[in-house]
């Protein structure tokens, strides 16, 4: 699968929880951050944003945990981004390093609100194709 | 509505990010804890679970963001149990308290391992009925 | 001994790590929300200090570490304060409720900055005594 | 300065708090981690010492916060660890890469327990010298 963002990240040992695994709610920051990097390699600060009263915000976020990331794993964090009217889908996968074995897949919704008003208001054309294709 | 299970809390400024509302990681905190409050309630431990070999694993998890909560906010998270085949289903709200306006619409969904296979473990029955209500 | 404030929290799951106890970085937060609480409880918001570019900054924090707390736990989460100059000194105390044993023991040097500048800007006099005994 | 080893990082946005800066909990995560990956470096795992009922515990931690990283920030953690006795005392110190500008000094005391028996297990020998000079 082609994407349009790619991040290498490893797992920190205080984001494992008592069962020995990255807790569930760690996967959604490091979609996150993912996105913010992405932005930023994008040209657009997520703090910039905040500063201007930008305000991105998730509606939805959906993540199907499929294989635990534990201590020490490396991973690869990946995106792609579609547009649907006034949101902005992002198809988030992250994958284990050592053997490419899906960890989770997620879907986050994010809308754009300038000055407190619905806005479409992020310059990602260029990233929208040829990446994301329908399915 | 009527819940389950319902335990107040309350946001910890820490958990707000640069945008001055809770991260939205933090309400899959926030549902994790309440989760295992509810199974402590129902008299079942999270952490003597994992003693014995026994892992539930959340296989996918949902959240609609709804109303920003924000420093100071108190919240009530509430959830209802469903079971789907070996699936357990959480259906998890959390209400801002002062307007028990809706902050956030989650449905997760948990299986158990035990010693690494699918196992119903969960003596949940009597939560299931008659709190939740099929749509 | 005596404090001018003290809060009852619980230990979160999430909160614990592989070891199966609390992770050190979470004392810091336990011990932040004891003291936004405590603020809060004297009339002094922390989110409504920040909005008017009045800034409190830990300048420096120690902590001992002495009984690990674990899931399920309870705890009491104690402060003193006392003026030092420029600084506001917190001593906070957390035990574990089961048997009020010593879990950890923290002091926190904190200074605030109004539009920039060092400031004695909190009206904590009333908190300073007769609480806290010189050692 | 010369140290024992040095991680380079960047401050994720989930870290920083109300106020726009990395909340102070997460220097001791950023020391945590760079604590861990350097003991990995010298082949001794963090998760695997747990697995072999040998617990690392930190039983005192002090930090200077010197200058508040912000969002987008990339930083360089450094460490120097000397052994004093049965603790092994780590001296932390993260900088703001683009200037240098140090960001936070920790000081963690940390001894380990063996089958919870204090001992001194760790084979840090050739780290200890020639980088950690006496004040």
């Amino acid at each position: 699968m082609k994407y349009a963002y790619e991040l290498k990240m490893k797992v920190r040992d205080y984001e494992c929880d008592l069962e020995g695994i990255v807790n569930n709610a760690n996967y959604q920051h490091y979609m996150e951050h993912t996105r913010h990097e992405f932005l930023l390699s994008a040209g657009i600060s997520f703090a910039e944003m905040t500063a201007q009263d930008i305000v991105s915000v998730v509606a939805r976020i959906t993540i199907a945990y499929k294989t635990p990331l534990r201590s020490r794993d490396e991973f690869l964090s990946c995106l792609n981004i579609k547009q649907e009217g006034i949101r902005y889908v992002f198809h988030q996968d992250i994958y284990r390093l050592s053997d490419m074995k899906l960890a989770a897949r997620g879907t986050v919704d994010v809308v754009c609100l300038v000055h407190g008003k619905l806005s479409r208001c992020l310059d990602l054309e260029k990233y929208l194709e040829p990446y994301y294709q329908e399915k």
